[in-house]
């Protein structure tokens, strides 16, 4: 058995001079409130409050971060516990979790082992490194762990000092959950709904005439036409704000927003319908709608999070067996500068807007994003994200992006995460990040201590908050 | 308040083996003189030496890498002293340095506070960091020095050390500043003049017809043909030459030099002229240049510097309101290796031909500017420029470059400013990072520290006067 | 004279913590016996066992990593012993070994540097480092060792601790050194064929005929057809596997890899044979061919290593003179995600196939080759290679590659030489820098020094004995 050992000084330089000041900086921010302005956790949960499944459903099955590195060494996704052609898993949660602890060594060196380090630690008391020896002990103590009532969504929540925690929902969603939520003096943390429309955007995506139903149900506006939809998404997106969203999020595979006339997109629009619209309208489409989106946020305020290059479900086959979000959502190169001219033309100086812009192309963080965060007050740079969310990736954004665009212009961390348990070991690791950079300024001289000190308080706080506009 | 630190180790390594190296090698060199190859301070400046204007006007409006942070964080143009639509703003300098003093944080963490801190403090004797507090008294201080004599532009020039100072300037310049400079028999430095003819390489930039007349009158040769262009140029070269000029500079969206027939090109001159040239042969009209240019750098020994890869003026309301070098100038994605495969076909092994390659694209430098250096005898790596004239960007540049090419290759640091007083602030912190990078090496055991202080001397002084072909 | 010093902690970072436990994982692996799983010398050297022409001829003329930093610092290919228009060059060994030392500062802070002293130290016994002084004597010195028995090709192959050497072949080798060596009881090493096809390809490349003759002969299968052809292959592959082959490569200018029907292919075949192949026509017949070789190790097992984004003789009239490997193949910008759709679609988790993905475009690691072989259990993130075969870009690779795929998913090291004598040296350096990486990791409590010391070790030898199929 190897003890857990989490030291108070991982991922600070073990430099003295520098880790004596990560410390220190570390220490102020380390036991900030939670600010969590972009996730997939489900408003629902919070709501019911029922103790969570078996450990395997809580911390393996669902997470594909999780998932993703065990299929790379040889594990299928059905010995997970996913669902093959409709065929549920035939592995227990416990022999999940004997697969998982069996290879464990299959995530050293990446952030998946120090996220669930901390979480076996922190949240569950959990002693030792999960091995083949362990396994079945490990997973008894998690199941009985979870059966308590301070491991309860809610009880959790407060307990992870979360203070905003945003969602990501359809414009259809009716938000009941969030509003239950808010209507609960019981429960005194914000769960923020945000809109994400990308299914909307695509005439040639599976569903995009059910879903475009869907909305017209929901918004009561007929969504057959582009007028209409535009209308419905305005709708939406007020009484979305009325449900407390500040942001929407977009997820495109380019950034083009080069606008169509409304003709012209309602020619698209029907031809979507009838279904004679070839790839290349398709496109037009969907970039005259990030132009409208952005146009939208300009008139309503809600912060627009822009997540682009990535390439969704690269493995059909795998797909087709187990559906999306299951690790082969895979990077593309992304340009940012020359396809959202359009839209900062016309919103990039308008005192509005926020466009939060994402990558999981690193070139692109001090080529585009850093020098358009650099003169555009519309423009943040987002956090790294998703494979970037890692110690040494997030330390060459911050090595990237600040140079050029300072630390104003950052939008504070995201975790972007559908595993509520490791939300604290998310933020902690990348409160450490940010306090080992900023002692490597400090010790060279470049930052006194107590701006980046002021600095470090401000990437938890003001940074995510003003950026976001959450509730403070 | 607080204090300005400028701490004697700023930007090495806190390590103590590493700091202690790089202090050493930082030593011989902190007071070699400067040879700065390329910037965009005016002859006349140096000619006229009478006292700078406004501190405002001296060190804020003009300076894009400063307006541009402010702009980004949401000041107005306008209020940084910049005429917008031809209304003069009304901001004085006064309100100009509160704006600016107030501001400060958005400069944290970025070499503009590092460059801004060297200047006050060295230059100018202020003691504290700007602030909304001290900002009329720091205004007032640095007003009052400007009125002396020891800060008009050539005293400056002398307690700078600058040796050599090379200006940008259209082929249709005189170049009477210059020659008046090198007549003065008071004045001891070297000015010398940069020719750089972008706007004529582009038929459809506004004013290519009133710059060929501009260009007719100064040559005595008619421009209104492409052989009479070129021939335009080459003399305009030898007047350069006759003056000073080592080099000349390009920029170019892209890198591509395809040569075309002289009587394809005259064909496209016509065109331009006509104004019936398209957007593709204009893009062929000006990659023939490029090659043109090579060309002339062979026979006539002008150093060419290319800087690629750059969207000009991409916020086109900003350019209407404000004109051009207003800080939304950005980088794209670029490539040297397949488009100047022409060029350096013909020229890439002639003795007497310098391409010194400069790119805001970082992954340029391994993948491309590096291999094509560690090659061709006519190529060099520029220096890290621009937004990449900044500590970290410089140590990846090193880090990039060294492995593949060495240093013998690289061009030795170009500052590429406007504003005269940061021109030693810049070159100390070139000195300082290749110190410490040196420092790095010298440290993990892979040179001699007599073999780094060797070298980091040759990037002060060998190679920027080899590559460019400076005066010594 | 400067002595050669070649410090014990060389590449080890000065911080003590960090350089005291790299110290201790790079003893637990720097004696480690040599698997080679890529490279370019030849068996028959092995086979034939001659002593070593003299030093030049050895150590400088063949090895284009020496010539071409040689050659972009003004050095003519021709001066460093290199047939010019099929006139043999004029310079002696001796010629040749001055015009090395005395050009020797061009190496420093290159890997070529730190190579060849630990060649010199090491293998040869030279205690100085060379320069124009010293030439003639180390001159003589290296030409007296090679002349002893300790310095014949399998002294040295024993001496260096090499297990396994791959060679790389053509489809129609014989591979009768290979057999020979394998025959013989007094050799013990293995040195194992690799079938490289890349010609095989390219209809339109020069000699395409000739070898389909050649591979015809070879096979006793007619390769006049598409069908043929692939028949051919694979019977080939069958005698390579017969003679130790483990693996086959590929070098592309992209990975594409679509498929064509046979019907298609044979069509596009006939077109090559008669010479009316359009360029199109014939990317597309090499990308159906990428798709076959994928399909065909998926049959029979061998590793498929994949080198793609490499402009080969950058420079024509270089080739016309000297021919390639001359030092002017260039890296080209690199996609992975996109190209290899298909054969991923079909092969990306079969558990026979093992796909290596080599890059000398930095930013695909991060990009495209961690995500990928961080959820396909086919894909392994290949070494760093050629010009990232160097300390700061081999850190680049760990650092850009672990936090996505761990360790596991990587491919070991491969030295991709023609140089014998820098075998050692070169995999020292990887074991040396690997050490100090995991050395970061563990004084950063990212890792156990149990769990570095485990990985280090694993890197030597499970990771190129799993991913390459090699024996132990």
């Amino acid at each position: 058995m190897t003890q857990l050992s989490l030291h108070p000084d991982r991922l600070f330089s073990s430099n003295p001079t520098e880790r004596d000041i990560a410390r220190r900086l570390y220490n102020e921010v380390s036991a900030a409130p939670i600010y969590s302005p972009h996730g997939h956790v489900e408003a629902s949960m919070l709501l019911d409050n029922v103790p969570f499944p078996d450990p395997a459903a809580l911390l393996i099955t669902p997470d594909h971060y999780v998932t993703r590195l065990l299929h790379a060494n040889g594990v299928e996704l059905h010995e997970l516990g996913l669902a093959r052609n409709g065929v549920p898993s035939p592995a227990s949660g416990r022999d999940i979790w004997r697969r998982f602890s069996e290879n464990w060594n299959v995530f050293l060196g990446t952030p998946v082992m120090e996220w669930f380090e901390m979480e076996l630690s922190h949240v569950f008391g959990v002693t030792d490194v999960p091995s083949a020896a362990n396994a079945d002990s490990i997973y008894d103590q998690l199941a009985a762990a979870i059966e308590t009532d301070a491991m309860r969504p809610r009880a959790l929540f407060d307990s992870f000092g979360i203070r905003v925690l945003a969602t990501t929902d359809d414009p259809a969603d009716d938000l009941a959950a969030h509003a239950a939520l808010a209507a609960d003096p019981t429960f005194t943390g914000h769960v923020l709904p945000t809109l994400r429309a990308d299914v909307y955007m695509n005439p040639l995506a599976v569903g995009w005439k059910s879903k475009l139903d869907a909305l017209s149900e929901a918004s009561g506006i007929d969504c057959g036409t582009y007028h209409g939809l535009l209308t419905a998404l305005r709708a939406r997106r007020e009484y979305f704000i009325a449900h407390g969203a500040t942001a929407t999020d977009t997820g495109v595979l380019d950034a083009g927003s080069d606008p169509l006339t409304p003709h012209d997109a309602e020619r698209l629009h029907s031809a979507g319908l009838a279904g004679t619209l070839t790839a290349d309208e398709a496109t037009a489409y969907r970039r005259n709608m990030l132009y409208r989106f952005a146009e939208m946020s300009v008139d309503d305020g809600l912060v627009m999070q822009l997540h682009a290059g990535v390439i969704r479900n690269h493995h059909q086959p795998t797909f087709d067996a187990y559906g999306p979000d299951t690790g082969h959502d895979l990077p593309d190169r992304v340009s940012f500068t020359r396809p959202l001219e359009p839209i900062l033309r016309d919103f990039g100086t308008d005192k509005t807007f926020h466009l939060v812009l994402f990558t999981v192309d690193e070139s692109a963080f001090s080529r585009e994003i850093a020098p358009l965060a650099g003169f555009y007050p519309a423009v943040y740079a987002g956090a790294p994200w998703w494979f970037l969310d890692s110690p040494a990736a997030m330390l060459r954004f911050r090595e990237s992006v600040t140079e050029t665009a300072g630390f104003a212009k950052t939008s504070g961390f995201i975790d972007d995460t559908r595993a509520f348990c490791s939300i604290p070991a998310r933020h902690d690791m990348s409160r450490r990040v940010d306090a080992s950079y900023l002692a490597s300024l400090v010790a060279k001289h470049q930052l006194t201590e107590d701006s980046a000190r002021d600095i470090a308080i401000s990437l938890v706080s003001t940074r995510p908050i003003t950026t976001f506009r959450l509730p403070e």
